[in-house]
């Protein structure tokens, strides 16, 4: 949509707002539609080209205003959660239309959905040791829980055990910034052997500094055999995935229990929108489950609840599945026109592998060098980049983050960044 | 601003918002201020009376721009939290803008303000504990913990206490479903003797079945001798604070480590918009705290908050104090005068004092008739209430909630629960 149709769409739309306010009496209180009625009114997937505009908007309509905010808000979330995660080939366990015992809910950030997994899964691991040992108090057991993740996962994921009140382990990582099966497996026996009690293991798929991506496959089965919930964190790439050729790198969400990515980081959607899967909804209701007489009444608070899966739903037909691809690829090209500039100047070096819209680089030399470039860089406010600490090195990461970012802006990039560059190299005792 | 002044102020804002986007490459990508900038370019305090409509979006261009996202959403907000502790007369030491040690910050709901405040308590009490008794495990603490509430609190707290690994114990309530001073210090007593360690009350200013208010100027000198976190929820009640007349039944905030109360519910802020303040913000930092690079160089994560003052700028500037004030006591005048319907007929009866803008209601006679009645009223979809129990009388909710409400309303409403009540009286074994 240029800026054209969105002055045009913009205007209809204050309108059409308008319009419903200034006829509202003539409305229902309370919706005329059955639960559940929303689902057969719409496709069971998203398009995989376009859908005219027009038509969303006439679904509103058709599909919305009959449910008003409740329960329209929470059908559409509940469906639009399955599109997207048929569009990741999620396995069927995950997606809540075809009667299984999972489904998807939209949560404000990735470390939300780490909060309340883990909340969720220490709920259901102090149940498991109490039913096989009823002697144990509870304050026994949760003094002995302990979460794991890895040395490079966000530090939301030491927060969450933070306010869950457990332990948490970080595990090391390979050469390429990743845990494996074997490195897990050895904390987990020595851990066990203390007498702790292992319950969770937050799995990052592509991490804040440099887009790594841990080993599931090899990490799943140990979770499923140990009966600790695996959570997999794909803030940020898990978007990608709706691309085949990058679905392999999520091979291994078989075994998760729970799985998160940001829409709002990668898939056009605004911010919030975090979407997160379980395998079994009981396990989060279970652990969170209060039912006083007016939240009976109120619909389980629905209607306190923000329509976040509006947008997906006009993002997803206004793209269509193969739009969303083409975006995604349009970002990993841009990335890797920029690692071949960088791999072009022998001053510079690349310091982690370019998979996503990410590029780790720094200048070969002393780390006090580089933060002097992030510094110049910062000051002439022409790009923005923030650095990570990778192996004791001060990395330089640029991120493909703009829907409107081309070529152009690359190469425009690179020549500003080699000409600060030179200047500092210009400088005595740079 | 009717309907006509809202198409064309939409209409402006669309073109605002295209304008922004199509010149977008014009802007530099870092905000040119430091930080605390923004303070001193807007009042101290919100308007008495409203500001003019154009001269607020020409504060967006003059204020916000030039400090984008970043910082100026954060800061904004720090002011928007002072603006309105004034308007409630907060004692000072929760305005930020004092050199206080505390301040306010948004949430998303009331919930999660309970939680934050519970948690914070948590951890202060841990430290305090183990700093007299650095013998003591964590877990052990931990496992003594005793946090306190009404009967008649909003079962989130509960939710928090569960959450946050805590036990909870309720406080049973006078005749007017209030906590007092006596009743809470005798389980206190109690359980000081089993060894347990009190550490959070939360007090409740307009509960959710009936609006009542405990009694904070008994409880609160209580939670203070004892090192008991005093959280207030008023999450519903907190907006008639404004108006002086209300105010009295904020007296003993001064008691206070924490309060809430939603604009979104009632002082015409869209939602979500919770505002929560702290009287020693290190409570909060230090219990939370995560410093890895990549946050340092992102000013905390503000690049991925929501801009929620804004709303509140605009509201309390369109509106002014005054304004605000006529919305509130609009409400209360509508509810006192559907309670004098209600009490005008020997058939009904009132269940708790009317205070805001809730009337708690109920036919004379058995739980059966009064639910009854409301399958009815629900069934007719003209009008939508939500029940109660009270002492386990099943009882009608009676509430004034929407921007447009009016006497007229208040008498059709009326006309309806009583000729429905009538069709039922005259059904055999109604």
């Amino acid at each position: 949509m240029d800026a054209e149709e969105f002055r045009r769409r913009g205007m209809e739309m204050v309108d059409y707002v308008a319009n419903y306010l200034e006829n509202i009496e003539q409305r229902p209180v309370y919706p005329d539609v059955e639960p559940g009625y929303l689902r057969s009114l719409i496709p069971t997937e998203a398009p995989l080209e376009p859908d005219n505009y027009d038509d969303i908007i006439k679904d509103v309509d058709r599909v919305i205003m009959p449910g008003a905010a409740s329960p329209a808000c929470t059908e559409l979330e509940t469906v639009m959660l399955d599109w997207l995660g048929k569009m990741l080939n999620l396995p069927e366990h995950f997606i809540a239309g075809t009667h299984g015992h999972g489904g998807g809910v939209i949560q404000s950030t990735a470390s939300e959905a780490t909060l309340v997994t883990l909340l969720a899964a220490r709920c259901k691991a102090v149940r498991r040791v109490q039913a096989s040992n009823p002697e144990k108090s509870e304050a026994e057991i949760l003094s002995k829980l302990v979460a794991y993740t890895s040395e490079q996962a966000h530090c939301s994921v030491e927060r969450a055990s933070l306010i869950g009140g457990a332990m948490i382990k970080k595990v090391p990582t390979d050469n390429n910034y990743a845990v494996g099966g074997d490195m897990f497996k050895k904390m987990l026996e020595e851990d066990k052997a203390a007498g702790l009690i292992p319950f969770y293991f937050c799995a990052t798929l592509g991490t804040t500094a440099s887009c790594a991506f841990d080993r599931i496959t090899e990490l799943g089965p140990i979770c499923n055999k140990e009966n600790i919930w695996m959570h997999i964190d794909a803030a940020y790439a898990g978007s990608a995935f709706i691309c085949p050729e990058f679905r392999p790198l999520l091979n291994g969400i078989e075994f998760a229990d729970s799985f998160n990515f940001n829409p709002h980081k990668w898939l056009l959607i605004n911010f919030d929108c975090s979407t997160m899967w379980v395998k079994k909804r009981e396990d989060l209701i279970g652990a969170f489950k209060m039912e006083p007489l007016y939240l009976k009444h109120e619909n389980q608070e629905s209607g306190k609840k923000r329509f976040r899966s509006l947008k997906m739903w006009f993002v997803f037909r206004m793209y269509g599945i193969q739009g969303l691809q083409a975006y995604i690829r349009k970002h990993v090209g841009l990335a890797k026109e920029f690692e071949s500039l960088v791999r072009a100047d022998k001053r510079f070096e690349i310091c982690a592998e370019v998979i996503m819209g990410l590029v780790c680089f720094r200048l070969k030399g002393s780390n006090r060098l580089n933060e002097l470039l992030l510094k110049r860089i910062t000051k002439s406010r022409e790009i923005h980049l923030v650095p990570c600490q990778l192996s004791g090195r001060f990395v330089l990461r640029f991120a493909i983050c703009a829907r409107t970012t081309d070529s152009r802006h690359i190469q425009q990039a690179w020549r500003h960044i080699t000409q600060l560059t030179f200047e500092i190299l210009q400088e005595p005792n740079h």
